[in-house]
């Protein structure tokens, strides 16, 4: 495996694989990895000859008042998972290789990011749109892979692609969650005991949603209250939202007729946690 | 030459150009070409393998009061043009197949547009640039050749392909000259004939600014209140602006110590013309 430090030493070598007509897949990450991360590796490796993972903590995602400064970070352990994984090529970039100090061209998505954790996390999705906009024109990849945890996220990228015609397939990565339930997150590693517990709540209310669905109520109205009734007896549990959208427009939906994207997050102390599921009638 | 009217087979054949190791140059244009247009395509095929033009009238930079409609189209001159430029591809989308109905994703540049043109057309540069992005994509050329009459563009260009990390080497194109000194462009055509001869107080009070720097005028203040005063005095002539601004920066300047750019835009009745200069001390 080769690290990569600079963003014109990855661009360069992206454009001779390019021409040598090698298959190349990327799975982008903010590192502090975990088997979510190792998974979206391992599907990327059967599609393509040449596997980069990318780890950046992109400070233009986060606001103001966000933990970019506490973001774990542990490159050694993570050098050595990617290794173990079979990854080629690390991109691991500077914050000052990759942005300019006077860098003023932006990506913005302006009909799926206001709602859901764009509500709460105002121009996190333009900071995404954009980096990962750059790591594509950086990587030049044939495919790329993202979690479904990021639900949003993920049908922006989609977007994205879509919209700016970049020639990158996106390959959606499943949830993986710990033996309990809990989905993965580089953030778990915030909680307390007592609060790693506690957070189960998020995975326990979607699997009480799909229950409820299953014995046929299609009220989305009823659905988010049984979730929200969980989550409120939860010490510490503070909801952010809890939304139940179309899954290609996400719009509010009142009655569910088509797919739908169960999305939540909560605050478990200063942890925001998130979850999702999609519902299939 | 050969005409291509999809995004999809323009990029399908772009990437088989790419992993053939050919070098693409772009020259992106709205149609209507002239001589301005035709001296882009020869800086371009003396640098590429593969030299493509695109035609396509963007309705994304056009303000809901500007001319979208009225701009002038002549395809069947156009194809003559760039056949005898030995263009070999010629991409000719139409509008439903470049922009889907519900797309939301846009590009912005937020500290070279607020000013100049982008003071009197709002949104103008995202347009541009959003289009801009789509057609790097569907193209994938290593170069593209941009004029400098459209001198705010091409800065914001350079920017876009620095700040997104396009691939693709920008080369700016000398604006052309009608004899008389008008700058070329396709909305020279709005003209009638005393506005034509009227329009040459734009290159005219360029030049003037030119000599008075050469005889050692700094103040860009004087500069600008010699255009004024010379533009002024012609019939129809309306100022939209005459600014002195840094080359790099775009920031309005009182004296000059490096280099700047002299732009203006002025409406001949219906008709916006803009033209400009660098001056260099």
């Amino acid at each position: 495996m080769e690290i990569i430090k600079t963003a014109e030493e990855m661009q360069q070598r992206a454009l001779e694989l390019k021409r040598a007509g090698r298959v190349v897949g990327l799975v982008p990450t903010m590192g502090y990895l975990h088997e979510g991360h190792l998974s979206l590796m391992r599907l990327a490796r059967k599609q393509c000859d040449v596997l980069v993972v990318s780890i950046f903590v992109n400070p233009a995602q986060f606001g103001p008042n966000e933990d970019l400064e506490a973001y774990p970070r542990d490159f050694e352990r993570d050098e050595a998972l990617c290794e173990q994984e079979g990854v080629d090529l690390l991109f691991y970039p500077e914050t000052e290789n990759m942005y300019a100090g006077d860098a003023s061209v932006r990506v913005d998505e302006d009909a799926l990011s206001g709602v859901l954790c764009g509500a709460s996390r105002p121009g996190h999705f333009r900071g995404v749109c954009t980096v990962v906009a750059k790591l594509f024109n950086l990587v030049q990849p044939d495919l790329a892979v993202f979690g479904e945890k990021d639900a949003q996220q993920l049908r922006i990228i989609e977007r994205l692609v879509r919209d700016l015609n970049f020639p990158v397939g996106i390959i959606r990565g499943p949830i993986v969650r710990e033996p309990d339930g809990l989905a993965m997150s580089s953030r778990n590693k915030y909680l307390s005991e007592t609060q790693r517990k506690n957070a189960l709540c998020l995975s326990r209310s979607l699997e009480q949603v799909a229950e409820l669905f299953g014995q046929g109520e299609r009220e989305a109205m009823v659905l988010r209250e049984a979730m929200a009734n969980l989550i409120r007896s939860v010490p510490e549990a503070e909801i952010d939202y809890i939304e139940i959208v179309d899954d290609t427009s996400l719009v509010t939906v009142d009655e569910i007729r088509n797919d739908v994207l169960v999305a939540l997050a909560v605050r478990m102390g200063d942890t925001r946690l998130i979850d999702n599921l999609v519902l299939r009638p």
